[in-house]
């Protein structure tokens, strides 16, 4: 892979480099430069002297060697700084093409003042696309600037129209037919004897009658025309940078999880694929896109663990779906109890219709029972005696756990199996895969393996669950994980959440890392669900759904609001799934089902959910209140929503939020309408400061849809 | 110059590349390469595995491209990320060689936690440095680590012996004699039938007898042994990143100007070079080390301007010296009525012997009188009609300046001209030059004349006189500019000067330009000085020599306090010296000069005061009052400089300043002396917040020295 970034076409230079070949054209002077290397200057000339500087493109990950991270139907802002020394004007182009195009696409960048430019690439089709930022000084833009001011004070000098038809002869010479010829006879009006711009403009270079010479000059037609007959070697250009495209459904999904073994409707039977598949409808009601299952193979018997993860298990205990494989195979078979590989294809298929994807556990480990203990030895750790290493984390020891040995003697054939076990899922349906404790194998095998899958199917999403220092997760997510588990089950004050969010959607990590926001997992039942009731579960699903583009919620457990903990201080579930057999009664009055359902409703028809980079914080004065505002504004349509969340989940709070009417087009003077989509309750709002109240009994958040005007109640109702 | 940066060694590797080849030795297994290759996999397998990632290297300048800046005696904090997946030990270690070293010293990083390293490259030589960060799975550190937490536990078990073994015995193989004798030592030890780490240690391995296995196996010397000696093939190594070394003026330094020919004692006569010469006392009684004059050359009569800038010059005015290039001479020539070239080489020495470097200005501009108009016409831009154009910003128009056409047809000639000017005054005695405009010539012309002067004199410091937009002042500083001013002159409130200072002291800024504060220029007499009085002049000036360890006034207009305006909405002084003889009585018992020479004591006296890189902003309860530190930790000594500035130059103010007291060191409990450097007062102070009042009739400001508790006041009275 890393080769590949430095895969440059052969017009890019180094955007910081000295300037390479003389701006005028051929003026080498052999004789001079001999004369003059003989007088002992010590540097050499460069070679271009007038090419602008391009710095600090955006995005850019790692100077240029990783891809940013786009989806399908993103318009990527692309940003650069591009300037030159002096007075002149600088153009600036963005260029951009897919892996499978042949040719770059050009599009004008726009100013944004400060020598900053904005160009936008359109994201339409997954793989790779990869960009450049070329500037030139804009010789025309310039005369015609200083044109226009000497003009503003009736200073038109004669000089400066022969300038001006030199520079537009220049161009006609480089353009093609019928745009020479305009550009020769716009050239010939500023050469005549007594040049007024008030001139009508011969016929035949505009179809218009009684256009003047001025109309011409400073048509917008005439400066692209220019740009397009430029000299390309007045151009610099950055080195490319790469992005990587993805399905819309890495940046925007919904995942629901849950253990297919405990989907039974009889409590004491396994689950099976078809009682998933029975229970698509429940998924698809609550508005969830990905169904993901934890490992659905075969569990070893060696050391298998007892229910609440006990070292000794009971005869009739399931055991971990983590410790995987068993005499009826390993990572590409499934659990009998289960169903076949055609139940679990009929299960994917079924949920496709309801544009659900399922997507797998990827857990690169073995039990002492897999296939390959026996068929690759050399694939495990092996200590000086001979025996194969157990996973440990001294002083804790795992006995029935074997990890693999991603650099043994045999690592490429133990890569290639694991690759083959990738594939082999893929060609079952699955796109969509959750990959367990990425951080405990190698980076150079992620690398290889994520890069080897997408080369084939950049329609897959690895979604990685690390959860570990901060560099290492965001290594993962440059080398190729298309989503990342994060600190959020962990973030509870207001001043944890703000920070951690600002971190993830307004650094350079906003680039290259998709935080996928989880309010529990079976390896995590936060303190603040276990102990905040009903509320807790309310609130913390509010944040993750609307904080985050993507998230997830592990149910029914969630939905249930299980919250009971193994035992004080820990983060495991009492009676774990993981290590037993569970039934759940989704029509239990108590399931949030319908409250989930309607967020993610609500997710759906709000394209501002849909994506991070607008998030704002707004002040309340209040630290048990949180608030914030998404926003997505299209040509046709701006869509803001504000939510504010309680965080108290025993009493009511108050408070008066501060909202940043600037960066949300709220005008000062006139009302405007916060439509709550919880409730359906509107509230006029007057000004950036509003009163909140939010009650842990009720509905402890607001998730306002912001209306310009009174008005809009009368329109809507 | 481009090429130059990306001169690395043989060594050097991408940090973000994949790895590079197997860890544990040569395993390449051919036919298994080749059976894997048929089957089908799309990338070719990582040739390392096992090797930490490097990231995020610091000072680094546009992704390695430009060096970083540093001054002689510099100890320069190298900062970078350096990470592994799993679980093992890193170890980190920075390189670094000057371009006159053939080798390269390594020494080892600290751990700053979070992933993040820190060393330090002490700077003792002018030139240039490169410097590399290298990492290792650290394979040693992570078995001793292992074994410390299982012997915690009682764990001890011979396999985890006999695998330190084998780690030793590698080592062994790649030590020299006396080294791998020992290491073998340890290694046979380890291979007992019984281990205990409570064995005495065989003699030979230590001197000292009654040493353990336990001693040895965890001392600090055997893990550095075992790194010397690891298999260099395990280190990754980041790209060389650049140092420029300068001398320690460049960071610290105190400039003066004065125009000569307004330095006669008799009001009526022309200044000279002997009457600078004189004031040479003066300059060096305030405590300034740069003593920089405008041009010195002849000054051309065609165009001339008169007394305030009018364009038409009365008999007796002296024009601009600005205006360079007369009948006399051009840009290596010396002002008749200012003495000889031997007489300004006797100042040099003169302000030599004082301490002070007598500084130059390069303005590369003619009036239409310079020899360079007749000579090399082609120097010059020219017309579509032949004539030489001058300057203009249009509508405005210079006739009396000729720009030199950087990019003309004879550009090599003209450049090497302009570098042989540099090189001419540097002949005289000449190292400091302040540079006028440089942002309306070429990025590349200063790129190569600044690099080809310093190729020869590494001495060299070069401040820009660029008064432009933010990204062409930071590019000039990248290209090699030593020095640069700034906006300082027009920031006056408290969020203004608070915003810039963070963004010069704390941001990627800071690595490449050193800022020079000015109050005042001939060009800039600032509104707040016009109508704020003596305490404006006062406060401006601690700010900037406080604030800025590089920083300068214009005088004796600014310590004599002239203010008055050419006219109303003007920052051009009135009367300027820029356009006719003035005579200064420095003797004025308002001369603002001992008060600066105790300023410039105070800044000597104090390391704290000659860095940028520790200033912090703490906070006042009044928008008026500014309070902000420096602190200058040594081995030895803890330096820390607290000053409050009123910002009001016409009522008392006071407040509660908040300091930080944290980064400053101080406990909350114990009071702590404050002792004002600049009227010798003490005050104890206690906590965070204290009381303090400022009065514009008296000293507007505070600079104190923090005397840790107030027995420091008995120590030192």
């Amino acid at each position: 892979m890393g080769t590949s970034f430095s895969d440059f076409d052969e017009e890019i230079g180094l955007p910081m480099a000295a300037p390479r070949t003389h701006h005028s054209g051929d003026v080498s002077n052999h004789d001079d430069e001999q004369n003059l290397t003989q007088m002992g200057v010590a540097m050499p000339f460069p070679t271009h002297l007038s090419r602008p500087t391009i710095a600090r493109v955006r995005p850019q990950v790692d100077c240029g060697r990783r891809p940013a991270k786009a989806a399908v139907g993103d318009l990527v802002r692309i940003e650069a700084d591009a300037f030159v020394d002096g007075h002149d004007v600088v153009c600036c182009l963005l260029r951009y093409r897919h892996d499978a195009d042949a040719k770059w696409t050009t599009v004008p960048m726009e100013s944004l003042g400060n020598d900053r430019w904005r160009g936008a690439l359109p994201v339409n089709e997954l793989g790779r696309y990869r960009f450049a930022v070329r500037a030139a000084v804009d010789r025309f833009a310039t005369w015609r600037r200083d044109l226009a001011s000497r003009d503003a004070v009736g200073q038109g000098a004669s000089q400066d129209f022969l300038l001006g038809a030199q520079l537009l002869q220049e161009a006609a010479r480089r353009a093609k037919s019928d745009d020479r010829r305009r550009l020769s006879l716009i050239a010939d009006q500023l050469r005549l004897p007594v040049v007024n711009l008030e001139h009508e403009i011969t016929a035949g270079v505009v179809n218009s009658s009684g256009a003047s010479l001025r109309d011409v000059v400073f048509s917008d037609w005439l400066a692209l025309l220019m740009i397009d007959n430029d000299d390309p070697s007045h151009f610099v250009t950055s080195e490319a940078f790469f992005i990587t495209s993805d399905p819309t459904r890495a940046r925007f999904s919904s995942w629901y999880e849950l253990f297919p073994r405990s989907a039974a409707a009889d409590p004491l039977r396994h689950g099976t694929f078809a009682d998933v598949e029975a229970r698509l409808d429940y998924v698809q009601a609550m508005g969830f896109d990905v169904l993901y299952l934890p490992p659905i193979h075969p569990i070893g018997v060696t050391g298998r663990k007892g229910r609440n993860g006990v070292t000794s298990a009971g005869k009739t205990d399931p055991g971990s779906p983590w410790a995987i494989g068993a005499r009826e195979g390993g990572h590409t078979a499934v659990h009998p109890e289960l169903g076949t590989l055609e139940d679990f294809r009929h299960l994917v298929r079924a949920a496709a219709a309801r544009g659900i994807d399922v997507a797998l556990d990827l857990a690169f480990q073995a039990s002492p029972d897999h296939p390959w203990v026996q068929e690759h030895p050399d694939w495990f750790h092996h200590l000086p005696n001979g025996t194969i290493r157990y996973a440990e984390n001294p002083p804790k020891r795992y006995e029935d756990i074997y990890p693999l040995d991603f650099r043994g003697l045999e690592w490429r054939a133990l890569w290639h199996e694991l690759l083959e076990v990738v594939l082999f899922w893929v060609a079952q349906g699955v796109t969509v895969f959750r990959v367990d404790n990425p951080h405990t194998k190698p980076f150079a095998f992620w690398e290889w393996l994520l890069a080897s899958v997408k080369a084939e199917h950049p329609e897959t999403i690895f979604l990685s669950e690390a959860f570990t220092r901060p560099r290492v997760m965001e290594h993962l997510a440059k080398i190729g994980f298309s989503q990342s588990y994060t600190y959020f089950t962990w973030r509870s004050a207001k001043w944890e959440i703000e920070a951690y969010l600002n971190e993830l959607t307004r650094s350079d990590v906003a680039d290259y890392l998709r935080p996928n926001f989880w309010p529990n997992t079976p390896d995590i039942l936060s303190e603040e669900l276990q102990v905040g009731g009903r509320a807790a579960f309310v609130s913390r699903f509010v944040l993750a759904a609307t904080l985050c583009s993507n998230y997830g919620i592990y149910g029914p457990v969630f939905e249930l609001q299980e919250h009971v903990p193994r035992e004080r201080g820990s983060e495991e579930y009492l009676n774990a799934e993981k290590y037993e057999l569970r039934s759940w009664d989704v029509k239990d009055p108590r399931n949030l089902s319908d409250f989930i359902a309607l967020v993610n409703q609500i997710r759906r028809e709000h394209p501002a959910l849909q994506f991070n980079d607008a998030l704002i914080f707004h002040s309340v004065d209040n630290e048990k209140i949180i608030a914030y505002s998404k926003t997505r504004t299209t040509r046709q349509d701006s869509d803001v929503i504000v939510v504010v969340v309680s965080l108290d989940h025993e009493s009511p709070q108050s408070g008066w939020v501060a909202l940043d009417t600037v960066a949300l087009g709220i005008e000062q003077a006139t009302p405007y309408v916060m439509h709550d989509l919880l409730t359906d309750a509107r509230y006029v709002w007057r000004g950036a400061r509003n009163f909140v109240k939010l009650d842990p009994t009720g509905v402890p958040c607001h998730l306002f849809s912001l209306e310009q005007s009174p008005d809009a109640i009368a329109v809507r109702s």
